[in-house]
């Protein structure tokens, strides 16, 4: 298939499609509405369910239910719809349920604005929900990474009996950029026959399957989170995600930046090079699992003064860059937040900057 | 006043009334259900308004119409209902409302158990909502401590205009203990003529008072963000709490943990001691902000080989303490999750371990 | 105390106040607003309580829970707030509960419009929710008379144990007129120690009481409908009420009118005396027990010709008119919904009418 | 196609699909939920949308929307769950929306129990919501009845844009009985396309359609109004049925009876007549309509002394027949309601007490 031109949200909804996801509940919000227009007549064309609940909360159950009987389901939002579903997401992951979230940010908290943001970064990969729970959670930075997690995201939720988040800026859904879908990305279901209850006619094993997250039982709960912890190092050990930009020689600063955000920081990056000052930089791909060792060792370079970590954000991936680069060097925030995007000229002004400041103590 | 023996969750409760406050609204959840119970009557006789809500969705948005009005107002809550008020929480810090927040904490994720936990660490501090929010989170490791901590939440919510969450696990609402509701923390509300809106008729002032947290423009909600980040800041200056336990002297390794996990390790160390182990303690008693250059300090004295986070959570705070100790001492995670709490014995095995292992690099 | 000038919505507010009734939960809908408006301020100054529900299916279940608790209690709305109450309303009935609605009837079907109407009659006196559930239902025709229902309406719930409606016309509740609250008409709550669920602590018999609407058997639910049905039938033998107007001497035709529509009724009675034609008016004052015998007496009168249902409803009245007449004489309708009253030149205009047409068989 | 042997409950969930209807939203309720089981797994089968809401008040909705759109939509439900409807009814009415209501009633009031009744009939045929509102309401008395009625509802609904309920007992629903679904009452939707908020893409005409019940102006709600009596004068004029049961010789009572209830009585006229005495039986099958004439004139029979109205009801039907004998008869009641069907053996009973009382006056 050629490449097409599609706006993110639709290039997301589509790659649902073919990555085999016929399930989708929403609720409409600003900037990702577009998803749930296109797929309320796309999915009945393929014989898919589109199914717009009654708040967020209840979507999040809908997905619980969807994904309990061993279909694949996904649902889109934007951060305060994202909030609703926190309670949701723990019992998914509780109760190890695959499902797909897609969070295309905008600026909060509370209402905010409606333009993009990159703010919900630490929900995503700390505290979603209570418990101990966590999402795998891929950031893209073009509508074709976009589609192509969308991809992804299906096998490795089942691979984990896990959700996973898929965490873009509102730019990211708005944007329109050639895409395809790879064929070799497409991917059959797993058998889910051993767990999801999905009834005995259809299954060969004739044992009663029971989702749940309740365990009263201390000793039997305990277990089970480290069973869930366990899952979550295999996550770190197995699925970490980055890239490599400009990492090749040696460098005075390593900028640490993901999503839309990492574009300009890569056109500042060229822009420093002209200017004779080389900058390192790492794009962290999967948010959680983080790419720590990657940029503990890229700060390491004894070339490197300074870790910069710039956000559409208030100081949130910073805190996972601090305990990457574990005190061996300075790492400084550099953001906005509110939907204008920081420019290529305002990151070379801070690069210069924080260069030249006495870096001896953060 | 005598000290009267309460249980926490009692406490809790005469606390806020203590401290001036008349307004809650709340869900009834294990472990922290006696809250309410308590309340339900004790309010009627101050002239107070005890609500149950329809669902704690609607109580954190009954949490923002009193707050938004003036008056102080607290929800007590356990972890899922606590998701539930994600979304509601996010807006309270947008619109920079003050109000008090008990979490107390069960096992999770998703249903869990009912026995305690601390497994909310990571949302409480880190991802409760959408958007660029922080609460200012307390951990008490008695009745007592709970009681005051409560009596201290409102001031600090007024002084930040910002909510407040005290999280406790589960025994601390359940067990019982001698207490008191010492004179001076009583607090007068602060003047909030300046922001709520609360009617022009009862204040000097006659402009227009507006609470919200919706800002089309993004220059102005880079501005607000921008305000929240240093008010967080100032946070982070003045508000840290924590206790130091054995740490003058020379000790081998250093424990950081909070609540009555802390207490079990307390009784570990002191057992240590007297095995000739010397083992440094420092307990939070602010979870956010969090007690990093103390820990930081106490963990690169010189004769200490290894710092242990030790948790009811499986492996939350542990981060917390790895961006603080910032790579100058190996730093390991132990705990339980789901109802048990670890034993001294327990700890004081991990603790050996740990010292006997190669610590060259975690 | 003197007459005072008061809107109709707030003269039925301070009656409820001044019939001892201390509770009010309601949710906001045009043309009764002002009810809850006087009511937010008015009852926390005599220590009462206002709570504004989620919703109308809401308040229904708040009412059920105060009157299961022995308390007075009642709401207000408007039709289509009504109809979302008709589930609690048979739960009402069924538990035998006492509470009293206040409907203030605006136009429709559906949203209809914001304009009185009378277009409630057969909700209110035939089919307000499922199963065998009957309300007393009381029409005002003035301020005074709405407010002297309102106190009435208390002690006859509690007589009955079931709840009663006065069903006003939007012009009832916008109007002004003087009003007193007669302090004869101050009750006292009848003692509901014999079946509240109230707590054991505060009555003499230490006996359970369980207040519910279920009887699985159905035995039990037959002889349980059998007793309503005697209650109902009790109201119809000790409640009627009614006024007869022009009645005396001899009529051509009887109308029959309620509420607002009554008076431009009688104002059209008067007009047609002036020119020699008697018109006889009986106005029921409640609706159910319905005057049937007075009708039907009123209506065999030799001088009677027809009988005229004049009503702010499609047909609704007439029917029970009908039922009354028992075919002595032809009945008609006149009537108007929409929010226009029909004017007393409408009706004389109807009656000349109906009296010239060959009135041998409707 | 051959009878087959079916539950009342699916018989009706099959007719809907035979009669074209693919969208059914509901919320599961005994003795109705068999309807709910068998078109989870038959509307997939035939590419149509099963869809559970989250509560009766959002079935309601769902079918607004539906109905609204312009396709066949139906649901079905038991007493408490059709109160819950009860606004969303009015909106249907009221905005002129075909749609299906099937009641299978169950006793009340309230939760009441769960076995068979007849106890909405005022419900149905009067107060289903607030305004003048009206539906039409077919009452079967066997499965195969309930199947034609079913068929036959959709395209009554779309004639007269206008909600029709189908009003079973719990016997209806839960009985067995063979049944066939006769390919003459397959019916097309009837063309939508002058008022269905359909897209302008799917019709010729390219103005606006608008489907609302709100209508400010009182002058055009008045017309509104007076259109939808037009309306339902209509449906008195041409939509009646009713069957007869050994009425053409003489009888010495007339008993009216619909449903389940109608063919205990018919045993009992036979039984009656071997004993010697003679009894006329009317069967409503539409209850709005009501067959007034029928019974007004078969009670009028020279030989005729009572009617006896018998339901299982605790006498609502009662009022209608009064209606319709007008005065020329003693009319009286018997019934039972909670779930016992009243046996031939007692109406037998009734009929001879009645016979024997003195019937000058009721």
């Amino acid at each position: 298939m050629p490449k097409v031109l599609m706006k993110g949200n639709e290039a997301i909804a589509e790659a649902a499609i073919r990555a085999g996801c016929l399930n989708y509940f929403a609720y409409p919000i600003t900037p990702q509405s577009e998803v749930a227009e296109y797929l309320c007549w796309r999915l009945p064309e393929v014989n898919g369910v589109f199914l717009q609940g009654e708040s967020e909360v209840a979507v999040a159950y809908m997905i619980f239910g969807a994904a309990g009987a061993g279909v694949r389901v996904f649902t889109t939002s934007s951060s305060p719809g994202i909030s609703l579903m926190s309670e949701g997401i723990s019992y998914l992951c509780g109760a190890e349920l695959p499902a797909v979230f897609v969070n295309i940010m905008r600026g909060g908290p509370g209402l905010g604005g409606i333009l993009p943001s990159q703010a919900d970064y630490l929900q995503a990969t700390k505290g979603i929900g209570h418990g101990d729970c966590r999402l795998l959670v891929m950031a893209p930075a073009s509508v074709q990474e976009a589609a192509e997690m969308v991809m992804q995201a299906f096998p490795l939720a089942e691979k984990y009996r896990n959700p996973v988040m898929i965490l873009g800026d509102g730019l990211i859904g708005q944007m329109m950029e050639p895409v395809e879908f790879p064929d070799h990305l497409r991917s059959e279901p797993s058998n889910k026959d051993g767990w999801a209850s999905s009834g005995m006619d259809h299954r060969k094993s004739k044992t009663r399957n029971l989702v749940r997250s309740l365990f009263l039982d201390p000793e039997q709960l305990n277990r089970h989170n480290m069973d869930l912890r366990a899952k979550y190092e295999r996550m770190k050990a197995e699925e970490v995600q980055y890239e490599n930009f400009n990492t090749e020689g040696d460098y005075q600063a390593l900028i640490v930046s993901y999503g839309t955000m990492s574009r300009v920081c890569k056109t500042a990056v060229n822009m420093l090079k002209e200017q004779g000052i080389e900058v390192g930089l790492i794009r962290p791909r999967t948010l959680f699992p983080f790419p720590e060792a990657a940029i503990g060792e890229a700060a390491a370079k004894v070339s490197c003064r300074a870790v910069l970590s710039v956000e559409m954000s208030m100081g949130q991936m910073v805190e996972d860059v601090e305990r990457s680069v574990r005190g061996a060097r300075p790492v400084q925030w550099y953001g906005k937040c509110g939907g204008e995007v920081p420019t290529p000229e305002e990151i070379i002004e801070v690069v210069k900057t924080t260069l030249a400041s006495d870096l001896s103590r953060r």
